[in-house]
């Protein structure tokens, strides 16, 4: 996927230090596809090419790096030129990257930038992973609420370069306390009456982020009342930053990758599967195995418990993993179904009656048509045709007990007030299991005997 | 949820028809929160309260009503009036409402509208769900290469109304040839020289997505590049329409449930789950639950095969289902990671080496701690050590199996070409399944013979 097409060309101008056509190829492009054209660079070429242009556009085409890439070219290059780099990064993104760094690197490259910077990267650090104060940037439009709409445009004019966003305007009082918004598209159409005060057009109900905020709260925030953006602040209501759409995308994403993964039976793993820890990694996917593990160790004691059936009907035992599955596998879809139906919003728990009814609707159509196929199977296996039906009544009753479980279990950990991904589905399958041998033995108890 | 804090009123407000207070009710709070707080009402009383403000207003709250609630009132008022509401409504989303109205209900509302939004209408429809075409909007703000920076704020000054969002400006040329764009930051900070051509402004180098582009290709790119909005270019680069970022985390949300239903073993439902037709539904999980049963049926046959084993042992029954769902959680696990690596970009095929050297050693840990477990039991249950040896032995090997199968198999199907989430979770716990009980049984042949 990387993209070689200049890279002869970007290799040869590093070659002859050609840093005049270097310079020229770092502003020819925007700076997202730039940086894709240097994905097949060693980091270190890339930071040669990216030397070669001033600082700002070098710090936009940086942002387009990849994670690694970008922690390598902190890591090993000259402090000086590096605290310049830093200075021009969003502050959100710059304290995730020293995050990364260590200690000793980041001595030696923090005193390096000015004062205000600094200040603002210990501020920053200080919220904890997840809440809205890590998510947040501070560089956003603040105007005072006593300007007038041209003196507005004017002060944005000479200070746009330093915001990641303009295109909602944040009206503040004293000491920063948040008053309101204005949109871009507010300003731009009030252009014709410049000397209209900026309060004529301020919306005073905005939806704000408190800096403690959870991150997911803050995203649903967001998707409920399509913003652009979020202002996030502190107790007293002061303006401290504000969230942009992009971080609530990876917000989104990293969600309801947490979700999936807990529905596999994984503790969410924070960090990317290539960097995390293996001994972590494991300890967050033991402590699963283990619970189901113990789930399961009671179709064991079932199994023993009717021990006189499979030992007088051998060919039952065959069966075992074919029926828990059929039920395990239902049960698995039922549950994700209501797990992401409730995590995007479309399932609330007062439709538990409607979700209930439609479930075993279709759990009556899937056994029927499950328990066709087994009795074809049982047919040529079991000694009588009275014999073989014990195999398409068991699937029958199974698949409807595992959509029964997979849909109630999740919402009955909502109810609870716990994560309904939680109620992963090999734990959904689990619990089947159980129910699905003794519906089997029963079954095979009244038929056979 | 609902929020019901002003109900008693509204509700009162509308049995004495006090049209004033409903409609300052209408513009004192920002349009989502005053939509909440509607929520309580039926959609006939949320109707008669929207009836009290302007248009525009009226659109702007509607907007952030409920699917369900959108459609019922366009289906059950007077045509003139919801084609008023439809003029104002953004152009993507109308044509999702007139979807899903009876085509008689459509026939008699869009005669009504102006003969512009009827066209826009119609060619919004044309495009398949789910590309490009279908998913963008045509109000974005088209300016005109020739003119200045002052005349462009001027433009736009005149019609910023009609426009969804103005961070972005696209620069057209003769027939709506797509130049370029400026950012609302750029025309901001230029005002200072306000006769500036806005060719000197101009980023030519425009991430684009074609009509007939696949939705998630485009949000791909929006992600990739951190863009607000992606314009959208038909064949000839004639500017047609722009995506904008909400619609993008509408995907991304989207494609991720797709996803989790994929590995779940549902084809995806495209449509709400307590929406979707039954029988669909039915369908689209029968479908997979019979290709499961099918690759089950091989349990079946591997214990006919060892059927001696089962009966001179016949205790070794009864850790089957324990043992392969040892072996199936590990697998769901290891596909989880690697199916949501690979779907978030963080994990490249390119990586496969390194997946599957930490996934040995994981699953070397994982298996051994399972195995401790199950020495445990088998002490309990085996009529000696040697012969409860197989239980642990065996969870070593399957556990150690299912990590292999989960890892490799959706890395395989990318290989192919093929959706990774197409390797199921409950297929490849169905593959673990059967490697399960040939390894179970043959530790049990040399061990206990």
């Amino acid at each position: 996927m990387v993209n070689t097409l200049l890279l002869p060309e970007l290799r040869e101008m590093l070659a002859q230090g050609n840093d005049a056509e270097l310079g020229e190829f770092c502003t020819a492009m925007n700076a997202g596809r730039t940086a894709e054209f240097m994905e097949g660079l060693t980091d270190e070429q890339a930071w040669q090419v990216l030397r070669n242009t001033e600082v700002p556009r070098r710090a936009e085409i940086f942002g387009h790096f990849t994670h690694e890439r970008q922690v390598a070219i902190l890591r090993d290059n000259e402090p000086g030129e590096i605290a310049a780099l830093i200075e021009e990064l969003a502050s959100d993104d710059r304290v995730d990257l020293l995050q990364e760094l260590d200690k000793a690197r980041v001595a030696e490259i923090l005193p390096l930038l000015p004062w205000k910077d600094r200040r603002d990267i210990q501020r920053l650090q200080a919220y904890p992973e997840g809440t809205a104060g890590a998510l947040m940037t501070t560089e956003m439009a603040k105007l005072d609420e006593t300007l007038s709409v041209r003196q507005a445009l004017d002060a944005l004019a000479s200070q746009s370069e330093y915001f990641e966003t303009i295109y909602y305007l944040f009206i503040v009082g004293e000491n920063d306390q948040l008053r309101g918004v204005v949109s871009a598209r507010q300003l731009v159409s009030a252009l014709r009456s410049p000397n209209t005060p900026l309060q004529d057009l301020i919306e005073t109900d905005v939806v704000t982020a408190l800096t403690t905020e959870d991150q997911e709260s803050v995203a649903a925030k967001v998707e409920r009342y399509n913003l652009l953006a979020i202002p996030v602040v502190d107790e007293a209501r002061h303006l401290v930053g504000i969230i942009t759409h992009d971080d609530i995308i990876d917000v989104v994403r990293e969600e309801l990758n947490a979700d999936a993964q807990q529905m596999a039976g994984i503790s969410p793993l924070d960090t990317d599967f290539l960097r995390i820890n293996l001994f972590l990694l494991s300890w967050k996917r033991g402590i699963w195995l283990a619970i189901l593990f113990f789930t399961a160790l009671f179709t064991a004691f079932a199994l023993k418990y009717y021990e006189d059936e499979l030992s007088r009907f051998a060919w039952l035992a065959w069966f075992i993993p074919l029926i828990i599955s059929s039920g395990g596998n239902s049960g698995s879809q039922s549950a994700t179904l209501v797990i992401t139906g409730m995590t995007s919003g479309n399932l609330k728990l007062a439709n538990w009656r409607h979700v209930m009814a439609r479930e075993w609707l279709v759990s009556m159509l899937l056994g029927g048509f499950v328990a066709c196929f087994g009795m074809l199977v049982a047919w040529v296996v079991a000694p009588s045709a009275r014999d073989a039906l014990v195999i398409p009544i068991t699937l029958f009753f199974v698949v409807m007990c595992g959509c029964f479980c997979g849909a109630s279990l999740p919402m009955i950990f909502k109810r609870l007030g716990l994560d309904p991904a939680l109620m992963s589905n090999p734990f959904v399958a689990g619990i089947v299991d159980i129910l699905g041998i003794v519906i089997y033995l029963n079954v095979a108890r009244i038929l056979l005997s």
